[in-house]
Formats: C-alpha cells, structure tokens, sequence
C-alpha cells in the first residue's frame, strides 16, 4: 500500500471530470428512453413482443453501463470511506446491475421467443460480444465475491488475484459499452428503413453511440490514472484483518 | 526513468503473449481475406464499386488493427533497441497504418458515391466512431511527430504530454477496433439476408468479430501491464540529448 496520496489539484481535477462523467451517463440513460419512448413505441412486458423488447437497451443501459461504470468508480470517488462499507458498496451495486441484466436479457429472449413469426436468438455479433460481456461480468463476480468478501482467504493471495481483477473487471466493462454499440447500431439497422438519410431518429441513435464512447473513456481514465488511485486509509489496517490492497 | 526492468520470469510470459497476439492479429487478416474472397466476391478498384468496397474492411484490419496494435506494442517487443530507432519505428507503422487507412477510406467513398444508386456516406454509428478513430489517430500522429521527432522540443514538456498519448494512443486503438466490429456486424446484415440462420458466412464474420475482441484484449494487456515496461537504457541517455521517458 503506498502512502501518499494524490495532491489536491489532481483531487479538484477528479471531481470536475468525475461530475462529467455522471452527467454523460445520465444522458445516456435518458437519450436511450427518449428513443424508446418517442421512437420504438414505449415499453410493455407481456403484451406485446416487440415492446417488451425495448426493456432489453434500456436495462442493459441502466446495467451493463451507468451502474458497472459506478460501480468500478466507487473506490475513487468515495475515497475517504473505509474500505470494507467501500468493498460491500462495490458488491452492492454491481449485484443490482446484474439483477437489470438478467430482466434485460430475460426482454430479449422473450421478444424472440414470443413473437407471432420468432426470431432466433443469439445470432449477430452483438448476441455474441454481448454474451461474452456478461459471463465475464459473472465470473468476475463470482471470483470477486470468493476472494474478498469471504473471510479466511489468504492476503498474499488476494494481493495476487487484484490485478487481475481489476484488468478484467475493466475489460468487462469496454466489452459492454462496444456490445452497447453493436446492439444500438443492428437496432437502428433493423427499425429504421431510412436510416441512410439520416433521420432525426438515425442522429439520436448515433448520438447515443458517441455519448457511449465518451463515457467509456472517461469512466476507464478516472479507474486507470495512478494519479487518482485511492490512499489506503489507517483504519483500513486496523479494522479490517485481511485487506486487500486497495485499488 | 525506472531503473530496474521486468524478471525473466515475467519476460518469458510477455514473449508467449507477444506471440499468441501476433498469430491472432494475422488469423483476423487471414479470415477477413477469406471472408471477401470466397463470400463478398473479391476484389476489384475501378470496375465494380460492389467489389472496390471490399478493400475497405481489408485494408483496414491491416492498417487500423494489425500494424496500429504493432506499432504501439513496438517499444516493448523490442525492448533491448536503442530508444531512437524505436520511436522512428513507431512512427514509420504508424505512417504505414495511416496510408492503408486512406486508401480503405476513398475505397469505401467510392463505392458509395459509384454505385448506380449512390449510397449516401457517413450515416451509420459504424462511420461516426469511424471516423473519430481515424481522426485521434491522426491528431496523435500530429502531436507525437511534433513531440518526439522534432528537435527542440523541451524535455519537461515531452514527459508531461507523454501519458497523455499513451493514454489517447490505446482509446484509439480500442476505438479502432469498437469501429471494426460495428463494420463487420453491419456488412454482415446488408450481406446476408439469412444471417438471422447463421449460415457459415454468419459464424465466419461472428469468429473475425470475436477474434478481434481478443486481439484488442492483448494488444492493451501487453501494452499497459506495468511489469512489461520497457527498462531505460543506458544508452538512451548517451546517444539522445532529448529523451522522453520510455513508455
């Protein structure tokens, strides 16, 4: 664990662009409903196939991308917080991001499945990335969970496993915001017979692409920079017996 | 400059790595060539713009993803080069990468603007993330050559802006290959009217995409683990007056 932690220019820089960030998330999130909403006919669960498919990009935005982002950000944006209320916040809500997978996913197949003429799962590109996506996301989980929230795993060996956990943890989420991509680009595609004259539809949709790119980078700058890596604290010492070092 | 490099151990690793990301990179050319030729009609410039096209996703998984994953990873494929050759190096694949960029660029125009129908350019998310990985790209090339290439720029100067490009040389890179996915899934949807079947062209063009998830993977893994750092040598410092530091 180093001791000295970032000065607090870096800190101010932090906050500004972590504020950023929440901000292009938000819009994210609200630009996906819009569309939604405006364009593909709103949303509905059993009474229709098509409508319940739009659960699937709004879930998967609440999910695979607004809450995993804040998830992997929580330890350098609450860094004076212990670290154990830090580790069970981290758990917390990537365990709530999973729950809006799994309904999204569950949208998916149902719209497939149901539909008068069903369509066949898991065939494009996006099915495929975005599959790979969130079974990293579990297995990332599942070792996370054993690792450090159950006790009498051994320090050297939860030392070992960080960085591999926070790499893939990371990749994860890249994986999810260039699924994102894929599935926003083959819905376009797929609900737009004039996409290629660019309606006001086609513009929103792009604009939710890039809204994505940018928030992805900024999210992976803010959990990368050393200069921003969370200063362990004393307590985290004194109260907690097996610590991993922070990340 | 860090004065102690990475163990054998860890080097031996890289070189294993190294290697499995080279085979990879060139099984994702490999397939891209097979996918043309056997299922997109082939190649051709001037005589049909259906078939010009095709140099598109060609040149670009050679240029925006081959050299642009060797170029970045040439500072510690070669770590035991002197410091100069290295970033004249760099700069000439990434010189290579750009030209081959250009010319998959006005191949793609082309066909666009020749077919008997114009299609019209820029309008799907593929072209806009694109077109922002081509335009970093060319930003970086600008600032890096201005950077390091140049005489007289001051050292102080070099070592601040250096995480700043390595920082945008890597979301580059892994815009690029975000770009090459959205390429391959909406080629993959204008081409196949069955792809919703998954007929062999449907697995083909899903493997290149997933392959492509692998390669971007490593190229990132090699080129931002801290234990493969390139070790300063000492005659970085003799041979050159202005050294910025090793990346």
């Amino acid at each position: 664990m180093e001791s000295s932690g970032p000065s607090p220019t870096s800190l101010n820089n932090f906050r500004v662009v972590y504020l950023i960030t929440q901000m292009v998330g938000a819009a994210i999130v609200i630009l996906m409903g819009s569309w939604i909403g405006v364009h593909l006919g709103g949303l509905s669960w059993t009474s229709n196939p098509a409508t319940q498919f739009n659960w699937h990009p709004l879930l998967m935005s609440i999910g695979m991308i607004f809450l995993y982002g804040n998830s992997i950000l929580v330890y350098r944006g609450f860094r004076y917080a212990r670290k154990k209320p830090l580790k069970v916040t981290h758990a917390a809500i990537h365990g709530l991001a999973f729950v809006f997978t799994v309904v999204a996913l569950v949208a998916a197949f149902d719209s497939h499945n149901l539909a008068k003429v069903p369509i066949p799962n898991m065939y494009t590109l996006h099915s495929w990335v975005g599959m790979a996506a969130v079974v990293l996301f579990g297995l990332q989980y599942l070792f996370g969970f054993v690792s450090y929230l159950f006790p009498g795993v051994r320090e050297s060996m939860r030392s070992t496993y960080m960085p591999v956990h926070v790499f893939f943890g990371v990749l994860g989420f890249v994986l999810a915001v260039a699924a994102s991509l894929l599935g926003l680009l083959e819905k376009a595609i797929f609900a737009m017979p004039d996409y290629r004259y660019l309606p006001p539809q086609g513009v929103l949709v792009n604009m939710i692409g890039l809204l994505l790119v940018v928030y992805g980078g900024l999210v992976v700058f803010l959990v990368t920079d050393p200069m921003y890596k969370r200063k362990a604290l004393p307590e985290d010492a004194m109260l907690l017996t097996h610590s991993p070092s922070s990340q």
